[in-house]
């Protein structure tokens, strides 16, 4: 017997329902805020990955030689291909450019549960604005999409990576050190922070008021913390900014300033976002962003870009922790016909009902009343129709309600205005 | 520069709402017919697809080894999947079970108009039901499909596969000679076709004879040529029957019996159906399907399978062809500060009118009124609201139509109403 391929996963009408009602949620949120949806190919070639990643993300991909000997590599993101389409085809385009999507990513990974080889990313990119208005907007956007989903625990954060340079500067530390110090860092791990700060022999008490600072939510403390380097202290007053105009503006009073936000890319610069939702343990995080320059990188005429992605799965997975009620769809009509004379009314009924854009199914196996019956109640049926001889002389059909076992004699003509009742 | 791999395709943000549309009206004809959207992976063991179709498809399709050097393939369609999905975990759900899918799919093709390496697939099962009344069904949902896209001009042609084994026996071919003439046959490459049987020794008058019942929609004509042999009478009153419940339970009209659909594929049998746009010249087949077997194949417990796959992409093209108007999405607001002060309020209004479902953007540049203006009306949007100081003094802001450039002074809280009209 064949099976799915490791890490990958097939979707039920179940889960189908669940995942179209999320994504249509997230889609008429990107458009409210006046986004435009775009699509790339599921693959591109590999080195626009290794350009924007390094060499290193070969091992955590799906690459490949086509038959021309073409190096590809299933896509693992989505704003290195939407930056390449950016670039091929759309610098022309008015600013700023809102650009939003949806599509499966694949990473060679683990799997585990919140962790696929295949994967749902949704995001969007802003390319041409770099103002304190545009970045709360898009942390706003974020934030909305999530809550619109039917969230309710979730949890925005805000950093800024030139504050975190400014203090690591502050404290003596070179790149080699950052880079060592910043996987720590974003996974918060503040222990291992401080071990690692001794064996560069900072002073212990330089150290814990860095790691202090670096946990702080009070803009007092870290604006002492940076107060000799005016350009930290003019982006600590565009994070204010940013943060006046969420609450004010865009009517977000939750969140919280968090330097450690590092988000392990060399791309990104400035603002920094991510959104958890802490229901879901180590796989908290939903959603993360900042603006970036990518556009260069890829031989475009530089322009400033900010974005976010969402993991459309964990999103589901959160919904799901905090049994969130999707709305279930039925069908709403399945008619059955008495027997084999019956059979060629039941289907014009059928297809007179669908005409009028009414899910109908009727019985196509001929097995008779109480088998179809009980077949139109496993698929969750509304309502049966049934044909039999006797109605049907005086043009009528039995309607039954599956739920409550009522039924009722109508005419053929009335089903309509019946059903709108 | 990056550029995007060969044959494979950006969408534009007017691209998605074509696409969009197309898909959304073809997923409620789905639903309207009673099926459930399911979803496989993006990949599959490449054995799943040799299994199915043979080795020589290795070198159509994009297949490659994972990094436990397991031998995957892009998924070059979408029913051999939909079976190892129902094998491995949908065999105990109520039947007949009815599947609806969308979904990319991989060619590693030439490629030309209509023809992509990376395309969309539309397509459903019907799992457990082999009646007159579901095959006729079958076919009426993919007409009705492409009908409800916009489509005015498609063929449907029907062909039955034992009916024509029956006609390869009355004129004495053998399954190697019968494998030579398919590809001819299926492609109305009957000259070819001639000139074949005629090396085989076939007497000019049976293969003319042969050649004119393969083109033939006469049925008295079919019924003559294959009236010794009485399974092949029998499928063809099933056929008429077909046809019959095509017209007058589901008010299909527009048909043609083709015997010389072969679908080119071993593990078709029985009911074949294609439908065209003729305006597409040779890549002008939308859909094709009929009834198979696959799932005992895949190691599943027999059970009666017919279904169809509708190139969505080709979809589209019919639709530009026939000069079809797709419907245009705008951005309903746009708003636009007067000055600096100004921009608080605007985004104000702004996230009001997101929250009552409106779809609004906010001008984030500050670059002035008649920057804005151009702006707005570069990005097609219906109307645009003016937030200066005189008019705020007054809670009002000025709102222009800019299709006929009327503008009118409003209250701030009557915008609703007023959009409303």
């Amino acid at each position: 017997m064949f099976k799915k391929p490791r890490g990958t996963r097939d979707f039920t009408p179940e889960e189908m329902q669940k995942r179209q009602y999320v994504q249509e949620r997230m889609r008429s949120t990107f458009k409210k805020f006046g986004y435009s949806e775009i699509q790339t190919p599921m693959f591109e070639d590999l080195e626009l990955f290794t350009a924007k990643s390094g060499e290193g993300i070969i091992q955590e991909i799906y690459s490949f030689k086509d038959k021309s000997n073409r190096e590809l590599a299933l896509r693992p993101e989505l704003t290195a291909p939407v930056i390449r389409f950016y670039v091929e085809q759309l610098q022309m385009e008015p600013k700023p450019l809102k650009l939003c999507y949806f599509g499966n990513c694949f990473r060679y990974d683990r799997p585990q549960k919140g962790r696929y080889r295949e994967f749902r990313q949704a995001g969007c990119e802003i390319i041409g604005t770099d103002t304190s208005e545009a970045y709360a907007e898009l942390i706003a956007l974020a934030y909305t999409i999530l809550e619109n989903t039917g969230l309710k625990n979730i949890k925005l954060n805000i950093g800024n990576l030139n504050i975190l340079s400014s203090m690591f500067k502050q404290i003596g530390l070179n790149k080699d050190k950052q880079q060592y110090l910043t996987p720590l860092i974003d996974k918060s791990e503040f222990e291992e922070t401080l071990v690692a700060l001794q064996d560069f022999n900072i002073k212990p008490k330089d150290a814990t008021n860095f790691l202090e600072v670096l946990q702080t939510s009070d803009v007092k403390k870290i604006q002492d913390y940076i107060k000799n380097d005016k350009k930290a202290l003019d982006e600590l007053s565009e994070l204010e900014k940013i943060l006046s105009l969420l609450e004010k503006s865009f009517n977000i009073k939750q969140y919280n300033i968090k330097l450690s936000i590092v988000r392990g890319l060399d791309y990104y610069k400035g603002i920094v976002f991510e959104i958890d939702a802490p229901s879901l343990g180590a796989e908290k995080q939903l959603c993360g962003g900042g603006a970036y320059d990518l556009i260069s990188l890829f031989g475009g005429n530089e322009s400033p870009t900010a974005g976010f992605a969402i993991g459309f799965d964990r999103t589901i997975l959160a919904l799901e922790t905090e049994k969130y009620k999707f709305p279930k769809q039925k069908l709403q009509i399945y008619v059955i016909p008495i027997n084999a004379d019956m059979i060629n009314k039941s289907l014009e009924i059928t297809t007179k009902l669908r005409k009028q854009g009414i899910n109908t199914d009727a019985d196509l196996l001929q097995r008779g009343i109480s088998k179809s019956l009980k077949y139109a109640s496993s698929i969750n049926t509304e309502r049966v129709i049934i044909v039999g001889p006797k109605e049907l002389e005086k043009e009528s059909v039995t309607i039954r309600d599956m739920k409550t076992g009522k039924q009722e004699i109508i005419k053929i003509k009335d089903i309509n205005t019946y059903l709108e009742k």
